[in-house]
């Protein structure tokens, strides 16, 4: 029977211990927020972590008592009877550090100033992050995942996993994700920047104290991510080129739907993201990259790694294409490692990873059955 | 002998007979610049105009007497010996109307209030070039083109010549192009467009009047433009992960090089190009659907046209696929019109139609050559 987690409330931890970065910096302490659902088991052998991608958070599954409409960005995927079955797995979500969902981030007060941290908030890596969650995974009684599973962005934090703490985690699931970013991508990543950055209301990150916030530039940065989520073809097939307006009104206001399509995404994203957590989430994009410590070798990059790993892409994500996942296949079969890889016919692009296409579901309700069988033996 | 065409100087046209826009708005007067390399024969059969796209303009090949460093545009393609040969053909190229450079545009001064046009330029559609450029065919004596020529959106111009006035072209050559765009590329040309007109300086389109442009958003513009009109593994080929900088900075200041590139590009472009010119021109790309008047049968659109084509595209080119290309060559077809189709191998994505490839060059050589054997038959 396939339900929802039902009614769940966010959770938070605070951390006293300096976490050192990647870049040297220091943060003194911090919080995260996180949400678990499922039961822990006695031997604590069924925790799963998901790690979120660029704009989602620790609202995995579920909805709030007072929010019913308020719905995980992953509702479709966890939950009792979904492939990350909460009957079985003890789920853990976490808004990432840096993150503008409550967990500690630039828009977050420095209990030392009294101010938010804007420009001096560290700029926080991929590693940094799964130095953060081992922490969480202290705090929270578990020694071991059985899995850490992540799409795009998440997927880079899953594959971290099995490089800083190999004996953590026995399965690593990368979804839509890559090794590393391509210059094209990077390339994406940085005119987002730069509409932030350059938006006169950015104010070198510390926006916050003059009460305005980077809206153009954190909008422009939006519109563009949803063209590169979608395909070529699933954004013909649901937009075409049809008019919002009755006739072609020869100017700059809306016309095409698309038009109007990409307009909502972004004014609706401005109006609730922080720009600096978007600065910081494209950064650890970019930056991550195990194989350069290697001169570039991911064979031996990957050399580390002692879980299994499902790694699963999609025929027409062309952000993170198909060929990016063979790059994490394809070394780990190199250092003989247990890995299934899943190619999915899908149409809707890098977003195909949130969508509920049934042969994705049912290849990722196969791969976990095994985990929980393998559990239970 | 393969040469340069050499010296050459741009002229001006007076057109004081009123031009109606597709849009309604009408245009009193307005003047033309163009160049024209060859010579015109005695019964004025040699003539080429060639229609440029989005960032192009009037300055096609050769070089100026005092700037011997400002060659033209596609001087690979067109002078002595070359495929577009000017020892055997009369070539015209114009600077676009609402262009910035030199052609009336937005950035013009309006006689009728001293100041320039801004916001007050009419939004101009491919089928209004067309008939601005039919009318200095006639101001030149041209009744019949032997080709017109154009990429991207110049080939959507050269599409409409066949299309508006079938008898007064023989050969269209549409590269790189499309008979329509589909919502992807509409959606990067609405966030160019959105990055330009949410600029604080843009000052809804009469910034010459607060001595300020809009840099910001046309450097953003740029930049998005650039990632798309190279392929992936281009940019991968030339940029990979490299980085700029010895090390990582953990900053938001240029570190790899595709991130120089990009804002290097971005800032040349914002130094020269008008922000509202840049506008009109993607407007135009949008509007652009000989389709629209028949419900969007191509094939009926096409019905009127009389020319012979070349298509071409390329197979690296995202931005105006081949895919693109084949949709003008099948209403063509269904047509029972003359028309080749080369799909070239090339790394070079959209740019590859500015591109020396060797076999580009051949086929173009080897079209427009019969154009020149049928001519003196």
């Amino acid at each position: 029977m396939v339900s929802s987690v039902g009614i769940v409330s966010a959770q938070r931890a605070q951390f006293d211990t300096p976490l050192q970065f990647k870049s040297g910096a220091v943060l003194p302490r911090y919080e995260l927020v996180y949400e678990t659902y499922g039961t822990l088991n006695a031997d604590r052998s069924n925790a799963i972590l998901i790690c979120h991608a660029l704009s989602g958070h620790h609202h995995v599954a579920g909805y709030y008592a007072d929010e019913p409409k308020n719905i995980g960005w992953w509702d479709n995927m966890v939950g009792p009877g979904k492939p990350i079955d909460t009957d079985k797995f003890f789920v853990v979500g976490l808004n990432n550090l840096g993150g503008c969902h409550g967990s500690t981030g630039p828009n977050s007060v420095n209990p030392e100033t009294g101010k938010p941290y804007g420009s001096s908030f560290p700029v926080i890596t991929v590693e940094d992050w799964v130095e953060s969650q081992a922490r969480l995974a202290d705090y929270l009684g578990i020694q071991q995942f059985a899995a850490v599973i992540g799409g795009s962005l998440g997927g880079m934090q899953a594959q971290q996993w099995s490089l800083a703490y190999p004996e953590r985690v026995r399965h690593v699931l990368a979804i839509a994700s890559a090794p590393r970013l391509t210059a094209q991508n990077i390339a994406f990543n940085d005119v987002a920047r730069n509409a932030i950055l350059t938006d006169p209301d950015f104010h070198g990150g510390d926006y916050y104290a003059h009460g305005v916030v980077p809206t153009r530039g954190l909008r422009l940065a939006r519109m563009l991510g949803h063209i590169t989520y979608l395909s070529d073809d699933a954004m013909a097939d649901k937009f075409g080129r049809e008019l919002r307006v009755e006739k072609l009104n020869y100017g700059f206001e809306v016309e095409f739907e698309i038009e109007s399509y990409l307009r909502y995404q972004g004014d609706k994203f401005a109006a609730y993201f922080d720009a600096n957590t978007y600065l910081l989430m494209t950064k650890a994009l970019d930056y991550f990259d195990p194989a350069h410590a290697f001169a570039g070798d991911l064979n031996k990059a990957f050399a580390t790694a002692r879980a299994d790993f499902l790694v699963v892409s999609f025929t027409t994500d062309w952000r993170f294409s198909p060929e990016r996942s063979r790059e994490i296949v394809r070394p780990l079969l190199h250092n003989r490692r247990n890995v299934s890889y899943a190619e999915i016919t899908s149409a809707h692009g890098h977003d195909s990873f949130l969508m509920p296409d049934p042969h994705y579901l049912d290849v990722m309700y196969a791969y976990l059955n095994n985990i929980h069988r393998e559990n239970a033996a």
